[in-house]
């Protein structure tokens, strides 16, 4: 599609540094043989289409190469691989995901966690598509709690072999794609015990079908059936009754056997090579979040465009029509979603810099990585949060029409719905975020104290500790020259928004880590204590994210060249530091960061934003720049010849 | 099932005046033959069983008959009728919703709108399933408007009948339930043209198929296809070419076409006359929102008990197995969704009742129909609106296990969530609630007025248009005795919770009619007056709902005998105010009725609730009582031998 004008100088800005692969995919794969079925297919032919799509990306394009680096066989350009990823979140989501499983997960885990021997083997077939796997991590009876899985890794010094094994019905392997149909190898996440001692989870190579498709003696395996959604996808169980596999097949990156068979690890702790080992597959929780991105933003696409030709009722004077669009309410459902999704967007794509900066080296070490993660946590929980909620709206947004299958909210509802739990579950995710955040502040206490500063007072440990994102500077210049968050116009001023968003994040971490700080023991008192502040805990995590994505809106507002483009960016921006300080309004309210007077401006600020974004509603979702192939319905269709 | 002591004492309350429907669904009905399907059946095979277990209610139960009057053929115990249809909301909704359209819809419009000619020649068919119907309103270019439907029925003197005609896409009949496959007589709204005047919309009768199923001459069915859910129900399109059908088919009751082939109607205003016509129809809004309440339950009651029984991580010693339901967020997650479940359920007993009332004439007059049709369509909008929430949160809170279709949350999900948008349109409901709101309190305000009592404020006016629904006097009471809403005590007594819920919803409604004052005349700019005070007028509507709810919840404890189950029911009673107030405690703050130290208390009393609550959870959801087999899934089967 060709856009003009102001659309198409938006969508370079959300494209990001990575456009020209949007653009490719946009232009280059076949959209038919990516779009969600029309009607509902039999599970099993769904299923074979979803293969012959992975297997057809497989073959015709870098997708898989560009995630892996040179020594691996591939390009080195990780940002690529999940931005050309992302979008395929426009398509039939179980592509996306069985994609994702097969690249993403299966390949991720050889390329993350193995050596030179591995990728010699595994990877060209990972990457064309002839050799297929699976990721079984989840297990049964533990899924969030991946430290806890029951599946063995037995060491047998005898046959130098390792012995996969299932201890119990709570140790299968569970929801894992790829596992009931397609896949072939498994990389099985087993407690490794070496000479009788336990060395925490590792993973494992285990054949579990060959060519024909047999399944291996040993290996049960069974169907997890119908889904909600992603019916594409052949989720299974795993079940091994002392399955025996090489030594070598142990992906020995973090921890390996040597030829003695002895256990060596170049990390001591089994707890801090475990969360290595976990770190190395940061990718799939990024990619869920751009999957989810995409999706909603189709989802916004038809329902903004339908909400633009659609008429409910006449005006009292009879004559004028009103669109849907022009309600209030119908503004108030839509607009404050698409600003979100907007700024969400521009989040994600500095998140994927960043992970790219790390995959190649430009960004390293410990905290970097560590950095990473807790902002992948984040971005992913918030995103695929807002997109079961935003979906749900759009659908709500055009009556029974958005009911039909024929319409995509079927499909793009049912498909994503599995992403706030999967791929790490939102709340524990959140858990992880201010778990970073509360590191981070006692690092900066101990700090503070070695240097022999005890007299600082917690507000200068957060100031140490809230990192400014991308264009700190920017940021640091917006809030020096806001009015002030006391004055009237904080609200209407950036620096304000940023400075109010801050001061949150910062007061909600502060009174977190004190009330924690009385939790010290490892008894159940700390628990009850950790239990009582965990919705504080999650508040604060959400905080953080919220900034965090403020400031990449405003540093790509930055980076765009002035004009109606930027100006246009700019009251979306607007609207997302409004509409986000509005929801949670009551908190400014009751922490004396807004008096109750301007508690109460916010809402028709909001309003107001709505009613001035309004005109330019459908040149924001044009941008999105979506094949037609993949939001093609009969929502407009049908107006045609009713308005 | 045989439910013991407080759970047992909780039932009959929740059941209430038709418990002994309830149970008798819950024995009698065998429960297979209204499962959900197990596995995503073929949509032909759906729609077949889905219609075999209609033909079965009609054959083996009084369904039916119990919404009819006896001069109609039935039992006139409307309230029976509609609690067993409620029931049916635990099983699969596409039975539930195609025996809507049969009973409550097609054999509402005959019942409602017809006479004695069509009560006799229709009913006995509706009723026994021999003839099957379907309801033709809604239209491709109008839903919500149905006023302004374009399917037009003329009446031809030459020959004594009417001819029934769609003059576009536009006007086809879109969406109908029953349409595509089953239904052989439609009951189509149409406007109503004898002798070139037109009376408005009125409800014909059409034949479509013939007994063998083939399409009357003239008739275009088209099918909608497959849908996000209902799958069973075959909603379908007509388009009508100049098909005549014989005058006496018009359903006359209120207006009529006599021998000479002129029109009558005992109400004069065309306006008046439709909104009377559409005011019988209220039941079929009335049975949404049971059905949505009942699966809401389903829901809650599969996602407590996983709750109860699986476990995440273990506490930090390690020993203690820390259950879902354990940790504070998942609390907060599950247990203020489950208060207000049972606060809707108690006030959807309290529109059943009024609504038999009123059909058995035991409250007559305009007055109480208008008031009945306001509330259902409250209702109606808030518990749909808590289903779509509720269910997705439940699914939610079982991780992947709740995205196999097996444990029931997908055809919760996908079956309810057009609830929110069909029989009304929520955002159009609430407007309507507000509508009638504004209309007493100016009818107050006139009364006053021609009294000489022009001197009254708005808060005497309001005063007298406030009228409190169920046990007005235990309110009254309540308030009374309460520490006034100023005392800190306030939040704490349910005086005081019931002030603050009255005195919200006082403030919006003055402010909104003050504002509205300003939009007299008929030009635009009364339209721009209207629509910028759309967000405000959604308020003012849901503030009145959520006090009639909370009234039905403190009448319904008020009758319950002192106890364990009473002490039980009062503290849900709690968690249902608090946790309301809490959603909304930025308004109460922002207009003086809270402070910010109490706003902020607020979050830390709904948590205690929940933890309160927390042991009893179990027994809450058993008390809704719901067939086994309708709660069979693999959720726990798994767990045993997990925990």
């Amino acid at each position: 599609m060709r856009l003009m004008g102001t659309a198409e100088q938006i969508r370079t800005v959300l494209d990001g540094r990575w456009g020209e692969v949007r653009q490719q995919v946009r232009t280059e794969l076949d959209p038919a043989d990516f779009a969600p079925p029309r009607d509902l297919l039999p599970m099993d032919e769904h299923r074979q289409r979803t293969l012959d799509a992975v297997l057809r990306l497989a073959g015709t394009t870098d997708f898989a190469r560009n995630g892996l680096t040179r020594e691996q066989g591939g390009t080195d350009d990780h940002g690529a691989s999940v931005t050309a990823f992302e979008m395929l979140g426009h398509a039939d989501l179980s592509v996306f995901v069985k994609a994702g499983v097969q690249f993403g997960l299966f390949g991720g885990a050889i390329a993350g966690l193995g050596t030179q021997r591995h990728w010699d083997a595994y990877l060209p077939g990972m990457a064309d598509g002839s050799l297929l796997g699976c990721f079984a991590m989840t297990e049964t009876g533990h899924g969030s709690d991946v430290q806890s899985l029951l599946t063995t890794a037995t060491y047998l010094p005898e046959s130098d072999e390792l012995e996969i094994h299932s201890p119990s019905l709570a140790a299968r392997k569970d929801y894992i794609g790829g596992a009931a149909r397609d896949a072939r190898l498994a990389a099985v996440f087993a407690q490794l015990v070496v000479d009788g001692e336990q060395h925490g989870v590792h993973c494992v190579l285990v054949p579990i079908r060959d060519e024909d498709g047999t399944v291996r003696p040993g290996v049960t395996v069974g169907d997890c059936g119908a889904k909600m959604g992603l019916r594409g996808v052949d989720n299974g169980r795993l079940s091994f009754d002392h399955v025996r596999v090489p030594r070598h097949n142990l992906l020995n990156r973090y921890g390996t056997i040597d030829d003695d068979g002895r256990y060596h690890s170049p990390i001591e702790s089994a707890s801090r090579r475990f969360f290595t080992m976990l770190g190395t597959l940061v990718r799939g929780r990024i990619s869920v979040a751009g999957g989810a991105g995409a999706a909603t933003r189709t989802a916004l696409t038809l329902a903004i465009t339908y909400a633009e030709h659609r008429t409910q009722f006449h005006v009292p004077s009879g004559e004028r029509e009103v669109h849907l669009l022009d309600y209030r309410a119908h503004q108030a459902k839509l607009l404050p979603r698409l600003a979100r999704s907007y700024a969400l967007m521009l989040a994600q794509n500095a998140l994927v810099e960043q992970m790219h900066r790390v995959a190649t080296g430009e960004e390293d070490g410990e905290d970097a990585q560590r950095e990473l993660e807790a902002r992948a946590a984040g971005i992913k929980a918030l995103t695929t949060e807002h997109a079961t909620q935003t979906i749900q709206v759009c659908r709500e947004a055009c009556g029974g029409a958005g009911y039909l299958s024929v319409n995509r909210f079927a499909d793009l509802k049912a498909d994503t719905d599995v992403f706030t739990t999967f791929e790490g579950d939102n709340t524990v995710l959140l858990q992880l975020v201010a778990k970073g955040m509360l590191t981070s502040y006692s690092d900066a206490f101990h700090e503070l104290d070695t240097r022999g500063a005890f007299f600082f007072g917690a507000r200068q440990v957060t100031e140490a500790v809230i990192e400014r994102t991308v264009g700190g500077s920017i940021i640091q210049r917006l809030i020096s020259g806001s009015p002030g968050r006391d004055g009237d116009a904080a609200l209407a001023d950036r620096g304000g928004q940023l400075d109010l968003f801050e001061d949150r994040e910062k007061h909600l971490l502060e009174t977190l880590a004190m009330r924690l700080r009385r939790a010290g023991g490892d008894d159940a008192d700390s628990f009850a204590i950790f239990n009582d502040a965990q919705p504080h805990l999650l508040l604060a995590a959400r905080a953080h994210v919220e900034r965090v994505v403020l400031e990449a809106f405003v540093a790509a507002v930055d980076a765009t060249p002035p004009g109606e483009a930027r100006e246009l960016l700019d009251t979306v921006c607007d609207l997302y530091a409004l509409s986000t300080i509005a929801q949670d309004r009551a908190w400014f309210v009751e922490h004396g960061r807004l008096s109750a007077q301007q508690s109460k401006d916010l809402l028709g600020a909001v309003d107001r934003r709505c009613a001035q974004l309004r005109p330019h509603a459908q040149t924001l979702v044009d941008a999105f720049a979506i094949p037609m192939a993949w939001r093609e319905t009969e929502l407009i269709a049908d107006l045609g010849d009713v308005s």
